[in-house]
């Protein structure tokens, strides 16, 4: 199965907004062994979406258009596909009833525009939305498909996984291929690509040696660290979530605890289930990262069972006043014990976790952009007896770290939010489970 | 003159890399006043690096193909391009020299592989290389053309730069073509994309029927509303800037405030803008989205002129304790502005801005998620006698607005915090720059 992939919009051509949405699909069409040949992008003119579309169906055995489906008047995809299949556009009045009544939800009156959603070639299926206005579709040309999905990207990933793939399977299974096909992703952080590419060398070339099934492949993901995807071919799901446990253990004893969680977690995520496990409460005292840390964790559900809350304290004088810190150097590992420490009590958490640093463009105190200190302060219970360092003049368990992050403004500030996160995820790590502060 | 863009790597139909060049190359095309109304990305395969070069030379008068100029056996875009002029490739030995001196003059041999670096279609003129090994090529087939450029960011930006652009120059000087076109983004927050649409549906009408120049796009933003980019075509600089001016002027006349930034500002520097030029200060007090807001602030460079910090009272018993709020539902009016009120004079500012409410995925207190309430207290002299409600039992300017929100977790918390930033824009465009609190 050869599946073309054509995202529309002239923003996209102008180099105006970055393409995401064709370099997802071809990783999620690459996990689902559907081949992808060719990648176009178009701009929002109809006779050149139709010569487009020809050009992919005459390649390939369908193809994924993205975009185009929105109320406006330069929103033409649907008419495109209608060209193509050589069949008219239908009004369909119950979408139509389907999003007037979104509007009406939102305390709001659907502008005539948006009818235009509505609009169906005859013959064509449509994909639900769940989360916008503009309904999917699956057109079928000769024996050969065209799926239109929003651009919006959350919505594109909604319908791909929801409607498109379930049927891009079901046209290879009909068409003799394997019948499943799953993927892991094992999530790290702490390693650079090549570093980690170093470590599972072995198992790569073992992999390769015996048939290249499982295969693996390396996912830089910025600030979010390196993705290591696995990807199994079987005969049945049970068989294929076999190959992917196994090929987890192996992966696992060779990067240890790099690695942070697998597919849906995150950083918070994990965070958050120890902590809770433990039975423990956290409170955050930021500074350069202005609250980016409270707000990760706070996006996971159920935060409210072990964050209590964070501080952020970006003008001196907060630190001085609310925090109790001594006027002075703000950007030392003194200052991240004390905000620690401080936190902890102010919000009446058993862990307190606190950052200060420089995130640029000028540095601060005399410190070049990039330095950080993250200070860490544990209840004394939770943490074995001289597994941690006491910092001097203080009564508990507290230590702090000192980072060198590169990047710009936005980048130091994330690096520094995870790599905060990392740090208590570790030392939670060589506490036990049940334990309560 | 239309110019293509092929990209040439299997990496990136995988989706392994994201494809920077072609929108790097989209942007310098439109600045230069070039069209380039189809772009391809293909792996590296022989026929079909001819297939996506003989489709674009079908529909465009020229075509830029990235990548696939390097010493490996996957390397074949030089291959790709004689076989589309059908003429043999002749080893040019004096390339050849040039590589093995780059080599040298790093201590190092060139292995032989790199001597097919020197491969040139006949016919084809070398761009020659600067920073790495391998030349460019600019190639005719019959009266269009193929430039072939490395896909090293840095290398092909240097040769488009210095060798293609003036070949397109020179190409479109002799056609008699339009020398400049540029884009001009207007940023808006409040309407739907339908909604903005019909508001400006005076103008873009009169646009079209005038000739269509300058044009006007709708781009969604998701969380980050609507975008409206206009663009303009003129034989100079400074009549397409008039022109973008006098269109901005018409369409803010259209879009009043709901326009809040051009091009690259963004809702939080627009509101630290305000703020500094008022010389006021600002902490806010958040809940549910949990610091999203003062991470917002503080990623704006220069936020300490303006920014005192955060209280992220996350459990309820950090907003009765620390905050003072009586103990009984948060989610309320009386509660987001008691919040207001109370991290104004926690942290020492002018502004406090705050949000409480219910992000998800359960109900909270009998309200749904995406029930959210922003209180907002400003400094009596800043706010015009008797144009900012005050609120009962508050001895100062206080407001709450509440909000029904769309969307998961997520999304409730990301609108809720652009939406409490646009009130507090709101509520300055009312005061006057200069005043003090």
């Amino acid at each position: 199965m050869r599946v073309d992939v054509l995202a529309v919009g002239t923003e996209l051509l102008l180099g105006q907004i970055p393409d995401t949405n064709s370099a997802w699909l071809g990783r999620e069409l690459a996990a689902a062994g559907v081949d992808s040949h060719f990648h176009q992008a178009v701009g929002d003119n109809q006779p050149r979406i139709v010569l487009a579309l020809r050009t992919a169906l005459a390649r390939s055995d369908g193809v994924i258009v993205c975009g185009g489906l929105g109320p406006t008047h330069d929103d033409i995809t649907r008419e495109a596909i209608a060209e193509v299949m050589n069949v008219p556009l239908v009004r369909d009045d119950s979408l139509v009833e389907g999003i007037r009544a979104l509007f009406a939800s939102r305390g709001r009156t659907m502008p005539e525009s948006n009818a235009r959603q509505g609009d169906v070639p005859v013959g064509a299926e449509v994909i639900p939305q769940t989360l916008g206005t503009a309904p999917g579709l699956v057109c079928p040309v000769g024996n050969k498909v065209v799926y239109a999905l929003p651009g919006v990207p959350y919505e594109m990933y909604d319908m791909f996984t929801r409607a498109v793939l379930p049927d891009l399977r079901a046209r290879m299974a009909s068409a003799g291929g394997p019948s499943t096909i799953a993927s892991r992703v094992l999530k790290t952080w702490g390693l650079s690509e090549s570093g980690l590419s170093e470590l599972l060398a072995p198992r790569v070339a073992a992999l390769d040696a015996s048939g290249g099934n499982p295969t693996i492949a390396f996912l830089a993901s910025g600030v979010e660290g390196i993705k290591v995807r696995v990807t199994a071919k079987g005969d049945s799901h049970s068989r294929v979530a076999a190959m992917l446990d196994a090929e987890e253990k192996e992966l696992r004893a060779l990067a240890g605890d790099r690695v942070f969680g697998v597919d849906g977690d995150t950083m918070e995520s994990v965070v958050g289930g120890m902590l809770e496990a433990r039975g423990l409460t956290l409170a955050t005292a930021e500074s350069l990262t202005g609250g980016m840390v409270s707000s990760r964790l706070v996006g996971v559900p159920g935060a409210s069972r072990w964050f209590r809350g964070s501080l952020v304290a970006y003008d001196s004088s907060v630190k001085y006043g609310l925090l109790g810190l001594e006027e002075g150097p703000v950007v030392t590992a003194e200052a991240a014990m004390s905000m620690a420490a401080a936190v902890k009590r102010l919000l009446g958490a058993d862990v307190g976790l606190a950052l200060t640093g420089v995130a640029g463009p000028d540095p601060q105190e005399g410190q070049p952009p990039g330095t950080v200190m993250v200070g860490l302060a544990m209840p004394a219970g939770a943490v074995p007896a001289g597994a941690m360092p006491a910092g001097a003049g203080f009564d508990q368990p507290i230590e702090s770290v000192e980072l060198t992050l590169p990047g710009d403004r936005e980048r130091v500030r994330q690096y520094a939010t995870i790599s905060a996160l990392d740090l208590l995820r570790r030392r939670l790590l060589g506490t036990q489970p049940g334990c309560t502060a």
